[in-house]
């Protein structure tokens, strides 16, 4: 960790913190109240911390400082049911247990959540859950299924906290299987020691009268190496090109408009059209800079998904041209249709061939 | 400044940034390349810094660790016009100049921006436009324009890199005139040293061949100040109530759902409109607990600007009410316009008495 000094004279010692979980473990007893005591409940925290890496390294994998997102997830012992556990059970993962981990298996066990579960590979439900979630999570991001993979900490490289943890690890071509995010199951380990330390009870009661601690689950990811890894996956060179897959949900920007040519009015329009979307709320980017192909080559390279090129057409019949970042191919479609083909490519699940006619390359 | 040790050994020292914006000079070449050259541009950064403040008080208005709003806009002093300059210019802002400051008057000047900049009381159009901006912004959260005031710092107190800086600030019931924002007009101050420091070359080129180091204006905020700033605004208690008040885009809930009571299927109903509005996107909570009074008390306490109650009439007529928070109004609509009616109200500009037919009380 790094040190330092606070207050005028320095007397006092201070650290930055390394993880924010302790955060919110000190914040669990605000929690439950505006949860009203019912459990379970989930704080989730995303910001900064510090850690003194001997070796930083591996670009945007290994720093000294990053961002974190974790979150806390509070249950009761005898009641540990994931109500959303359904949507996720089905979940085929690859998976190595302490045990494979030990013998230094090379083939992954192929399972489902719920056998893994069921199995007692996974200790609780809501790791299994949290585990089936961050895969699809990840797949959403753009790493297949099989470049990803479970593997348990030995008791041994396991936190002093936790009863069980196992990484998700994504295999990157740059820098082979690496952690993408840990999900640790803590028990009551860190409300039980606040509460011996603090004298402060953090007891929740049953509707039985009885009491207990709650345990914890905490997923926590990286979102720097995140960002690194999606980026990997996302990039393509192709015939000296440099093309960014990014997820539409994730780009820079959504949509860029480029007049083909400036005269005639045709920049004009373009600007026209380019006010309408962001009036509406994309996030857009303009261009009247050089050939159209190769602002369609500087839009792929930050990973815009669409561009809409106004042309002669536009002007003459209201018809523009919208081109795909990842295909190349074109659709055909009229300006008053255009707001609603972009909310439907982006929020409402329509694929990008479905959002006008296609033009048919010679 | 927190100072600490970096590595292994700790030979190195290092200082927690302070603010953001050296960060940002650092990246200007880079910046610059990505924007063509083309000026003016901005860098923006929104990050966590810490200050060793001898005496941090007055709750979250000094903090030793908080998050700043930083936007860097570069521009070429031999042609200094802000091309959004008209938005702003009639905004009629309060404000003491440093000779107001150095004699302490009371009355501040009162006049817009563009007669502000005209008689030279504030150096650039761009400063000029980023306080008409502040001044609209700190509105819009709340803080009514007569609360709101420009005050220039004196040359003994202003930072050794600032031709100008104005404070914006706002009047508290707690704490009185306090700082919201700072406007400074940087100049070439930091390219310049960081030039001549780094020998890298900061330079831009003019059309006409001759070339200049850019100035810089630069706008300044804490969030976690102006959330304290916001919240206090907000805040109104009414026959032993707490309400917030807090500007819709910014409430943690767009919409409450109550079922009136659990039983005849109203409950049902209930989950699945709340179920229907999560999947479209918005940010919805749902209680069940305590009478309906109740539930309304807990929703304003904590802003959320709608509820939405479930009746016998929505199972017989598909009719719902929705009450509005700052005026505790309730208005009438069928089931399917709800999820357009609160589109229109979060984003369409519609106001509440807009979303339905009235319930006029007897």
């Amino acid at each position: 960790m790094f040190k330092t000094e606070i207050g005028a004279t320095g007397g006092e010692v201070g650290y930055l913190r390394p993880e924010t979980a302790q955060a919110m473990f000190l914040n669990y007893k605000r929690g439950i109240i505006h949860a009203r005591e019912k459990l379970p409940f989930a704080l989730v925290q995303c910001s900064k911390v510090a850690r003194n890496e001997i070796s930083p390294r591996r670009g945007m994998l290994r720093l000294r400082e990053f961002t974190i997102m974790e979150l806390e997830l509070f249950f009761d012992p005898e009641n540990p049911k994931c109500p959303w556990y359904d949507d996720v059970k089905d979940t085929v993962m690859r998976l190595y247990n302490e045990e494979m981990v030990e013998k230094g298996v090379e083939e992954p066990l192929v399972l489902t959540v719920e056998e893994a579960v069921n199995k007692k590979l996974v200790l609780t439900e809501w790791q299994g859950y949290f585990m089936g979630l961050s895969q699809r999570f990840i797949e959403a991001l753009g790493v297949p299924v099989e470049n990803q993979r479970f593997r348990a900490h030995l008791p041994d490289e396991r936190a002093h906290y936790s009863a069980q943890t196992y990484d998700h690890e994504v295999k990157l071509e740059t820098w082979g299987w690496t952690e993408a995010s840990g999900c640790a199951y803590r028990t009551n380990f860190d409300l039980s020691n606040h509460m011996e330390a603090s004298g402060q009870n953090m007891e929740v009661r049953r509707e039985d009268g009885t009491r207990y601690v709650p345990h914890v689950v905490e997923p926590s990811y990286g979102l720097d190496r995140l960002m690194y890894i999606t980026m990997e996956n996302s990039y393509e060179r192709r015939d000296k090109r440099n093309i960014m897959h990014i997820p539409k949900e994730l780009a820079p920007y959504q949509v860029a408009v480029f007049p083909i040519v400036k005269k005639d009015g045709i920049a004009e329009k373009a600007e026209e059209i380019r006010d309408l979307l962001q009036s509406k709320g994309f996030w857009v980017t303009y261009d009247t800079g050089g050939s159209i192909g190769r602002r369609y080559a500087r839009v792929d390279e930050i990973g815009t998904p669409l561009a809409v090129a106004i042309d002669y057409e536009t002007m003459e019949g209201d018809i523009l041209t919208i081109r795909d970042r990842d295909s190349g191919e074109q659709v055909k479609l009229s300006v008053d249709d255009l707001p609603s083909a972009l909310d439907a490519y982006y929020k409402g699940g329509k694929t990008f061939l479905e959002l006008g006619e296609k033009v048919v390359r010679e």
